[in-house]
């Protein structure tokens, strides 16, 4: 970050506005997100002229739905009828793109691209899928892409990754970026309920959408991983080169005897370089409860950094919510508003990465080496352990801690036990022949471990 | 954050650096930070460039200790023998001001500006106290001065303050800033020790400087809070408006009293917008276990931000070493190379403030409305409770909690006590009064709260 002025420009603020060019926004997908943009535009177009130098105006918004419309109460001239109204036009410097999903927001996005409009957008999914589609076509036409609220509503990730740590090679990028996720597993410690009890005031609450499945299932998380990867790594990944678990299976005694050993359970998507080979994971995790991703509660993300310089950092904000996205939408605008003021080559920076980087190895997940919880449902019956441990064993898989808390003679208990560092391929032959032993009744749980 | 490239620009990395001028930079102060800038820039340069698209050199680097050169290992061609080679070098586009303290850093760095230098510094203290003289100069001049390393190490709030968060009315900014005090308090909970032996260890592990007296007494906590108050309520700030208490007073049962309670001690920087007044004060706090400041630990540093639209937001870092320091200090370079080759208005942003700001009203620490832990040394006799509740109920301060472990007749003994919120010019009084009193033995201790 650097104050000051370009000799060039040793301006007055009343002079400042007669040489800066109005830049004009144009809105699609007037959502809880889009919403909130269209408000901050109308409300502080002085405050963040007088913030940030630049003026930037609401053109046109457009949504498909006219109730949200009306609900929004937009002055009229605002009001677009039609989106071509807003990619078709060409006062319009600043494409938002807020309805999300594949199509037509790529179709939109494409077309204002073409049109030499620069673009602001949250849509994880198209940047997943599509990223590097998108910005090979916005480097031929020369737009800018700002995309800060795909990744975590007002958390600032994006920005800190490629300009603040810029000089730093990453080793580790790994985190919460699942806000109904993080809630209903903090939910279910908490009032001590079950994954549906949480889920159910989540979307209560309007925490979780109706249909929670992308973000229960890690979809989400994968999509913004990959985002998160592209910056860190300088490589496009797309959601078929992550390894992807949900939460389904995480029941509350799962995190009562994690707490019990002094962990938490957190959805963490994890992106490692370790061997030379870079890691993509979305999966529950156990984590001490004395890591600060630990304290990160109900609908928060926070994104942990590991960089050879900076050592470990974190950013933490709210994930979702209405003015948190909107924040960081507002943010880009400004950027690009800034950029285009100053005939900027934002970011030519990573260049080389984005041509070079998609060579990068990327890792096996069976190679992976980490700790493991796991939790058998294994009839009480002498013997049982030892039919366990001999599996595991067979298999180089050393046990740290072992429990077995209820008895029930003859009926299926759980035995829960935390390993020492293994093998993934190795875990996962094992929990096959464990799983087939005649005294397990039900599939074991397995959750991964982080430091 | 965007990412693209100027329509004027379409170019290919292996054209870059034709267009692309070399920024030149020249180092002042080869001390723990300066080492590693040098150490970076000559190591790191082509990454940089590939990550950055910028080409940035070190030219000359100086430091009037010539053992501290020698053992850096620089080569010879970037060694100057004097720091005029640096600031009257036409070639060198950056100074790069590491050596601390007031003067002759000053003198360096208006040097510098004169003659349309660009300054990237560290230095807290001289921009708490000369801030508004140096921006001034630099905007005369036309220089840029990136100054992310002056508040916490690798912890990118400064540049996360003033662009990310730019459309924000920011309402409160509080934090761990200084790592040597929150190592010391964190080590005499964790080692159960008296702050005397943690600030010896810290000493022995480079934590704490020989002389730690301006951490301990909170003056480098101040020098940083005039910082952020300057980005976060564009108004300049200098120590003198900020109450300023250490954490000499902080005995070990204060710190086990709190965490009984489910607190956790810890010293803040805190700037808060309340009733169209600005509160700036540093001092032990007492904040919930459950807080996220409460998770950093040893030396660490983090800085909670609230605004408008963000809600809550929090930035955690390495608050010193020679690398994560260099990492900021490399970035703010890295930032002004790109605004050089972009001839950018970099940040014309906030001049209204600047200009305008200084009429902010700043709240008296007397107004201040707060939760208070008190730590009473009274004599062990009947009699004593009431007297001290006396006082208090007499100044309008209800006690929420009171607690008096030891007994130990006619001897002084503790008597601790949480209060409701007071008003801290009624807090003053009744201490003053209650430490009159002759069952009194100690000075009180009193700390404040924060939610």
């Amino acid at each position: 970050m650097c104050f000051g002025f370009d000799s060039d420009f040793d301006i007055r603020i009343s002079d400042l506005k007669k040489i800066m060019k109005n830049i004009n926004v144009g809105i699609i997908g007037l959502g809880t997100v889009g919403g909130g943009v269209a408000k901050a535009l109308l409300e502080k177009e002085s405050f963040i002229f007088e913030r940030s130098g630049v003026s930037v105006k609401l053109l046109k918004a457009y949504d498909k739905d006219k109730k949200k419309i009306k609900k929004l109460g937009l002055p009229s001239r605002v009001i677009a009828t039609d989106p071509v109204e807003i990619f078709g036009n060409t006062n319009v410097d600043i494409l938002v793109e807020l309805i999300g999903g594949i199509h037509p927001a790529q179709e939109m996005i494409m077309k204002a691209i073409q049109a030499s409009k620069h673009i602001v957008t949250a849509n994880k999914a198209l940047l997943a899928e599509q990223g590097e589609r998108i910005f090979n076509a916005a480097k031929n036409s020369g737009s800018l892409i700002g995309f800060e609220a795909s990744v975590g509503g007002a958390m600032p990730v994006i920005k800190v990754l490629h300009e603040s740590f810029s000089s730093n090679r990453i080793s580790a990028i790994y985190g919460i970026v699942n806000g109904t996720c993080n809630y209903v597993m903090h939910k279910m410690m908490e009032a001590n309920c079950g994954m549906a009890d949480a889920l159910k005031e989540a979307k209560a609450k309007g925490i979780a959408e109706q249909d929670p499945k992308l973000d229960v299932a890690g979809i989400d998380s994968c999509h913004k991983l990959c985002i998160l990867t592209m910056l860190a790594f300088g490589c496009f990944v797309t959601p078929k080169d992550v390894y992807i678990e949900g939460i389904k299976h995480i029941d509350l005694q799962d995190i009562v005897y994690a707490r019990n050993w002094g962990y938490d359970i957190k959805l963490l998507a994890i992106a490692k370089f370790d061997k030379c080979a870079l890691q993509l994971r979305v999966h529950p995790t156990l984590i001490p409860l004395s890591h600060l991703l630990s304290a990160v509660k109900n609908e928060d993300n926070a994104v942990f950094i590991k960089g050879d310089m900076i050592g470990d950092s974190m950013i933490y904000g709210k994930g979702a919510g209405r003015m948190p996205a909107a924040s960081s939408v507002v943010s880009d605008i400004i950027d690009i508003a800034k950029c285009i003021n100053r005939r900027a080559i934002n970011l030519a920076s990573s260049i080389k990465s984005w041509e070079s980087g998609c060579k990068m190895k990327l890792s096996r997940m069976g190679d992976l080496q980490t700790r493991y919880y796991l939790r058998f449902s294994a009839i009480d019956e002498p013997g049982v352990l030892s039919s366990i441990s001999n599996v595991l064993a067979k298999n180089k898989i050393s046990i740290a801690t072992v429990t077995q808390k209820q008895r029930n003679k003859g009926e299926p208990v759980p035995i829960v036990m935390l390993t020492h560092e293994a093998r993934e391929a190795s875990m996962e032959k094992a929990l096959k022949d464990i799983d087939k032993l005649p005294c397990i009744k039900k599939r074991t749980v397995r959750i991964r471990m982080e430091r």
